[in-house]
């Protein structure tokens, strides 16, 4: 199938070639030129340096992926997009969309006479190279239209028609929550872990516990393989950065009257991370200090 | 290697037919005579109807396993058990003892002469009859006598000298601590799926996100698998029973100061859960009562 | 001083009464006609049908309080109200905006002419009646012109001119979400001493705790009341509802990146006291059962 | 009546004073001589320089209050004095002693047959100087003998005859978990403000919810305070120190299996305020880089 790229970052260049493996005719565009001439290169890829290249590349219906930045990112480029396309062709949003813009975006498109599917795109980069997981929301006849590129990109049983529009996007928000539960659950051990008087190898015990464990999983194996490259983590610090999709997951929990104390609290100790100190703190400080007499630490 | 196997329940059971396919002679025996008789009923396995038959059937330098409750029955196992062995036998405490409790075991073991191995075993019951996940904290030589055993019943990588006495309790102990907040975030993030318009299947998706997505895990495997049996759960209620480990993972953190809010929430949503009404909520309806005039749910 | 109040409920009827007791002359509406009947008995308080009624009978430089639930009612009285006022009116929102609308409404009336402050109220219908605590956002001029008002209304030190126009509700709704906070804190000890093998007199702890201590504080003073109408609050259940601040404190932490752990559990413990059983639980229970064989409960 | 204090410090050099205003005896004792010689300067207040001199100074049947830090010291105090002691004297504990040490020191003294009460102190040196909030454990002979005591030291319904040995440092343990959500639930709403855009004066807001609000409170009363000696608390750092009760009253609501999130974030955020970097974060980060190639900050 011919398909438009849009998007050549670390997932969308990988997707590319994923896609390229199983056969299908790729013609990419990203808005860095510098990053098409890199893309066009890769045998048996296309390029297209506008959106109007890329529209009058694809034939018949036609078929665009997005893969850019959620947000203002990603509307931008459908609003430029929508007037170059017939009715009929198709957009698939394979970024981290919020859902509840997508909903609006369906909506809009529908009046609009374009389809539309929304796909969240799971594996991080060696995923979108090797094989992802996807979630995708939309109507039934367009799914099926595009079934086949879901089932080339993704691992075995690693696609999922998860209903009606937006439903592709929430499933992957959600997954994204869950994503960083885990990941703060592993941390805690492992600070616990080095806090103590034995004198634990990070790496084996990531390992050991990669293996054959009840926590065995991905997430465990990428723990392995950070420790081997760097034994106590010495060179990076603790900054957690976060890019959306835990927060949407909060806020819907908390829109939907879900008590989801683990996920917000994995999404508050990335926002204390990114701060070195705290006024809530001085607050503290400040009161034991005022009722208690309790020294404090001079600023 | 010849091996007792003291407490034949489901951990014990299935791990005595792991080691026998390994080649091994089990000595079985359990404080329940009947489980004893249905143990000696399969191929190769031998039973024991007392800790004294147990110590005469085997020779040489003994090697037993105890697989027995953690806590009192352990220690009250051990002291029965003690008096019948020679200087060095080899005792290994396969349950989830408390590590300080194993601390305080292998200084007295130590002194009267007996060796002594702490293996955290992971993996539940398959892994323990197909290939387990285990963590052993000990002496270097006592290990190493016994180190086929554990590569045995291990899956490949699946086993680890973690270090000193006390040390294989221990990081099993922070396994499971990571294990309720896996458990949690999974748990939290289908609540989310629940409580939305959008119609899932719970089965589906647990399905999709084992496959290729960042969140593939052998919990979201077992998450499938319960989905498959029951695709709303509604057959279960969700009380949250908790035996031990994620308790004293979380007194670990405190003792040695390291935030852990996920496990922490994980097991008190635990305790929550125990509750059909609780004290604190009557506290909260009341006050909001009493100063908003807001009005109370009657009992 | 002439002041037209909308919306007669708990807080706005007892608010017309303390204005009345300062020497405003209160003219009072309700959507619900018996309330107005019911208000207009008050001696030297008036009355008004309809929003027309009620324009005509303030004169001058018209002040109107508005004491409405937040939301769509307070919108909808205020989009009924505005085309009866005159250039410099000034509306009053004294109900629990959240501070992004009330930006929004100030721009709006902005655009018409017509003036506005928005007034945080706390103390509950005590307070109401007998002084409250009012915080009050909006430009210099127009919080001098009402100024009066809020010193009368107010206890001792108990109004404040917070800032620009939006402020007076943000640091309500803060106020609020310190509020859960608080409140969750003493529910959580009442329960710990509940479980505990003291027997003790709850109401008496309560008295003990206000006199003295460091938690001494006005929701101590009234756990205390409710205690001594219910000694062990057996008459209620713990049904924790909410009406929206708390949330939007956690949400507004969530936009600024601020850790707010407390804040967010007080309002989880809430949500989740509105569940008799959760699917969170039900998959924890699940997967139990799954990987170690453990026993749920069946529904 | 005659009271022996042993401990000169804050707290126990407050109490004194406060004890020979309303017209007790006291006679001082102090590990550190020059605090002796500083105390007994004071009008109407004796000092002693050992356990002996103390013992032998006080008549009839002895009443010695401990005001020395819990654990160990207080432990050794009261091994050094106890054999100065005679039949029925009464020792009070009125430090933060963990409720589970008084328990069993209580037990040891009966057996001993010396007298004994636990004294849970709130209020700060404010408190102890000029009016404290006393919570009492004890038999109630023992209680009767001492209860002018605690009348005169207290304010107006600040002390209380809370129960059965143990109860009294117990309920001052609760007090102070709640103490520990209270301080964190204020901490995080002053944190809320000031990242937000409105330029609010924390002082004059402090001032304002400390009166006529629903969370008017001392504590809130002390961060106008705070807040008036240092606009923004610049000259310290948000490094807040725990001393123990707050961590026991975590650990005495796991043991009763009590839902406790407050209270356990209070702590946590306070452990995580004395780290400047955590491991937890790093392997967080790294996990992130490894999937996703996200960024890391270099250390």
């Amino acid at each position: 199938m011919q398909i438009g790229m849009i998007g050549l970052g670390k997932m969308g260049f990988n997707l590319a070639q994923n896609l390229k493996d199983h056969g299908h005719e790729v013609i990419g565009h990203d808005v860095n030129d510098e990053v098409v001439e890199e893309f066009i290169k890769m045998d048996g890829i296309h390029g297209a340096h506008s959106l109007e290249e890329l529209t009058q590349k694809l034939t018949g219906r036609r078929v665009i992926w997005l893969m850019v930045p959620a947000g203002t990112i990603t509307q931008s480029v459908m609003d430029q997009l929508v007037p170059l396309l017939n009715q009929n062709d198709i957009i698939i949003d394979g970024g981290n969309s919020r859902y509840t813009d997508t909903l609006l975006r369906y909506q809009s498109l529908k009046e609009k006479g374009i389809d539309f599917l929304d796909c969240g795109t799971s594996g991080g980069m060696e995923g979108a190279r090797h094989g992802a997981c996807t979630m995708i929301g939309g109507e039934d006849a367009v799914f099926a239209h595009c079934e086949q590129i879901f089932k080339d990109i993704s691992v075995d049983n690693g696609y999922l028609h998860t209903g009606a529009p937006g439903s592709g996007h929430f499933v992957k928000m959600v997954h994204n929550g869950i994503e960083y539960g885990m990941m703060q659950s592993i941390a805690e051990g492992f600070e616990v872990l080095s806090k103590s008087n034995f004198n634990l190898d990070y790496e084996q015990v990531a390992r050991v516990w990669d293996n054959g464990s009840v926590i065995r999983s991905w997430l465990m194996e990428l723990t392995q393989r950070a420790f081997s490259k760097d034994a106590n983590l010495d060179e990076i610090r603790g900054k957690m950065f976060s890019s959306g999709e835990g927060k949407w997951t909060l806020e819907t929990a908390l829109d939907l009257g879900v008590p989801t104390p683990v996920i917000a609290l994995s999404l508050m100790m990335r926002y204390r991370s990114m701060e070195d100190d705290t006024f809530s703190g001085k607050v503290v400080a400040a009161l034991r200090n005022e009722f208690g007499g309790h020294a404090v630490v001079k600023s």
